[in-house]
């Protein structure tokens, strides 16, 4: 079928390359064009704004929207559905939380559109192995959009999970429960890498994990080939970044009254990784001092 | 080859039936004698005493010790010890823990027998994919026992990870990260179960998160399964139980200044789902009651 | 000086008392009427409505609103801003999340009215040693105050933290660390109750703390008391209510990206302490059924 | 009465000069002898040995140890314990394991000696307002020591908690609380100083809370004064040392099954705050740089 896929980013790039390997016609666009130019040399249709995108598609037209998650996707919404008729619809790809989903589907629905929201995972191995995609949205336009679910994810990969938000509420939680995984991996490699046993071969534990354990799973995997790639993880510093998917785990956790321990500890310490001194132990190194006469380290 | 398994659980049992079916002779001993008949009857050869299992060997011997860890093992492992010559050896598969597989193997190597630990995962489902198995010890031992290994484990699915301890203490963090993957899994469906959306499909989310998502892990395959059986786990009450290398884990991360926040944390809720009536929690609602005057719950 | 105390709840009435005892006149409005009829009965003049208390006051006036946070709230300072006159101004010293006195302020300030936010601790106590008192706003709108922050609050216990929303958001950061410093004593109890010396006097020890020990605090003297009622707390459920301020802390160090692991586990071991099965433990009792084949306590 | 000081250190020299103020006579002995040149000068006996310490006392004696926990109090309890005849005995007063205890108590009381575990908590401060004191042993040995630690203690300060080993197991625990306490303080202050508000006087809001509110405490107080002497603690590296005190509460809390998440997490934070780039974090993100084409720092 047809589909204009707005924004070429890490994950858009690759989902166009996906749609177009399985015989879909895919419009283009992205803020810079070199990525348009790149992708119209692998069969796609290049458009210079997100209203040529859609544009160059015949109705009832769908658009896949697959930009950053808050301002640029608001707006970008905004602009496509000045651009759709009613019988249009969108499909919101991002990373955008899922309340905002509700908001967003409000406007599409009054001009008689349709709005699915679409959580996508999969990383950079999604072009190869498929992208597992949580849908969420109205019956009709889930049964619409199924031919690019069928083509982007894997078998048994893609599923409408409920109404709209739905999509990425559940594609929110993975994320949550993704965080908490690998820091599960991380903190037992650590103990490894500094207890008893010295040189123990970290990679080729991760690679015999994968074979029949309990805890098999792609994150082992991808830790093999981290350590294949440096078995001292010497070039690689403990910086970690979270995008908004953990942060709202939590947020919705409390909310629900929904205990998540875990989750949040993930959370917290990815936020530690990033400060250069944490200042709650600044407070902890004053009060030693105070009470105990314990030498504080200054700067 | 020819082994002795002394101990028919429900890891043992399994584990002699695959020997058997690599082809290996078997003798088997088990303080209950009915698995000992049933094993029989799957063409092991059986013994009524862990004398008489290793004395229906040829030497060199090689016993395989799968009991519960603790003073069980201690016992089997004296009776063995005693009953072995030199260049016999054992293997103990069994959940020891690590730094009592050094006890134990400075004795046998004193009588000039060999000593491997070996931390076997895979559950009840080893007998058919094979059993991850992670072997500590002398190179020499650890060659005259690799058919064993070969036949039990998948490809690729067991390694000599280095000196003596070191077998157990691999699989002790596998079980400690194992603990914090599961609670990781437990509160993600948690929020989804109390979340906004109402009648979320969550087995079937267990089953697509396993196709092409970030988290597929067989434990995500295993919960499809649950919640295959019982779609709401209302039959399930949710009490969980742990055993010794998920707190040795943490013991040890504490022992060698390691962080593990979420390891810690998975082993803590497990303690409290068994506890009817947490006393810190009691201790918080007097707290509550005398500075507030808010109302305690009585019994 | 002359107020008006709009709530009379466990807070709210002991405060019209200390004002009262400090020879303020004090108008009283309560949803309920007898406990107006009982402020009457100790010296405070009784108001039918919210609008008849403000217009028992001489102009300019001063409204203290003391109500439950939230819709309460809300539509009692709608009710008060309809009555007052530019130059008057309210006090809202209920549990209001700070973010809500921003919006609220800008309404009061539109008017030409003054607005405070005043963060109150000390529960039942209060009364008798003085109510600490955070207070939020404009320095003029405080210093028409500071004879009601003179009464209420002991030697040096009120501030004015900020502007408009600092006195609830240090109120509430203030109750964070409540959470958690009454989960790290309930913790140290349980291991005390729960641990190698048997009938340990806990509710001694907590008084001995009380006397030159690092961890001398105020919540130590009250368990001193609650242990002197119930030795054992064997009357005491283990279920922990939670306020506003506890979540919204947590979700402000989410927002602002600050780790408090620990002001988040103690909310959470709150909402545990209320759930009689947590589901995320059900779904690890289920995957280890699935694994291990370890039996499932069944309801 | 006499009583003989091993060990000048922070604890041990203020406790002897308290000692020496309530009128005991103190024989002192110090590694490094400049201390107990200074003893001297305030009235102390010096000895040049502990030997020579105990034999300046006339029996039956009383030894007060006063050291490193570990090795150094190990080797001097032994030098104690050759030392003394029966009827004398040791107050063991340092941060001793609890279960170091039941064995030293064991060699004392063969001897026909007795002893004491005293865990003592005060900080630098217990000089002037007297040292909180936790004590296991028998009745009668601790009646006969009773005159040292009603001048060591504050009134009300000191208590028989129970038998040999429960002095320290008690302190333990408290300290175990003190991290948790700091912990919950240090995250509080940590949302202040980053959250909304600029210029939050937060030494201020530190004696605010001192004066009236739920959390008033000592910590608070020494953090006070912490502020004024560095109102951004600019000056201090949030560098946390941990002593075995917090490291046991955690271990004898998986020993005995008790769920202590903010205690634990107290003492990781502590390691992490120690560690320059925490492995843990690495192995993120270099998971994350596999699987999400994210970019990693290097070094």
């Amino acid at each position: 079928m047809q589909v204009a896929m707005i924004g070429l980013g890490r994950m858009g790039m690759n989902m166009a390359r996906r749609l177009l390997q399985g015989g879909h016609k895919v419009v283009v666009w992205n803020r810079s064009p070199d990525k348009v130019t790149a992708m119209v040399n692998e069969g796609a249709i290049g458009a210079e704004s997100i209203k040529e995108a859609i544009q160059k598609l015949t109705c009832p037209r769908v658009v896949w929207c697959m930009l950053p998650a808050g301002n640029v996707t608001d707006m970008a919404l905004k602009e496509i559905l000045d651009t759709l008729v009613p019988d249009d619809m969108v499909i919101e790809g991002g990373n955008s939380y899922w309340k905002d989903d509700l908001e967003h589907a409000k406007a599409f629905y009054q001009k008689g559109c349709g709005y699915i929201d679409a959580g996508v995972s999969g990383g950079v191995w999604g072009l190869k192995v498929g992208y597992c995609t949580m849908v969420g949205g109205k019956d009709r336009h889930v049964r619409r959009a199924k031919p690019l679910f069928d083509t982007l994810a894997p078998p048994r990969g893609w599923k409408h999970v409920g109404p709209v938000g739905s999509g990425h509420f559940v594609k929110m939680v993975h994320n949550g429960i993704e965080y908490a995984m690998m820091e599960a991996i991380g903190e037992g490699f650590d103990l490894m890498h500094n207890g008893p046993f010295d040189k123990l071969d970290l990679g080729g534990i991760a690679d015999l994990w994968g074979q029949g354990s309990v805890i098999r799973s792609w994150l082992l995997e991808l830790l093999t080939t981290a350590y294949k790639r440096d078995p001292d993880l010497s070039s690689i510093k403990g910086y970690v970044d979270d995008s908004g998917e953990g942060r709202w785990t939590v947020l919705n956790s409390i909310e629900y009254g929904v205990s998540t321990p875990v989750l949040a500890q993930s959370l917290f310490k990815r936020f530690e990784s990033r400060q250069g001194d944490v200042y709650s132990n600044k407070v902890l190194a004053a009060l030693r001092k105070e009470f105990g006469g314990h030498p504080v380290k200054t700067k």
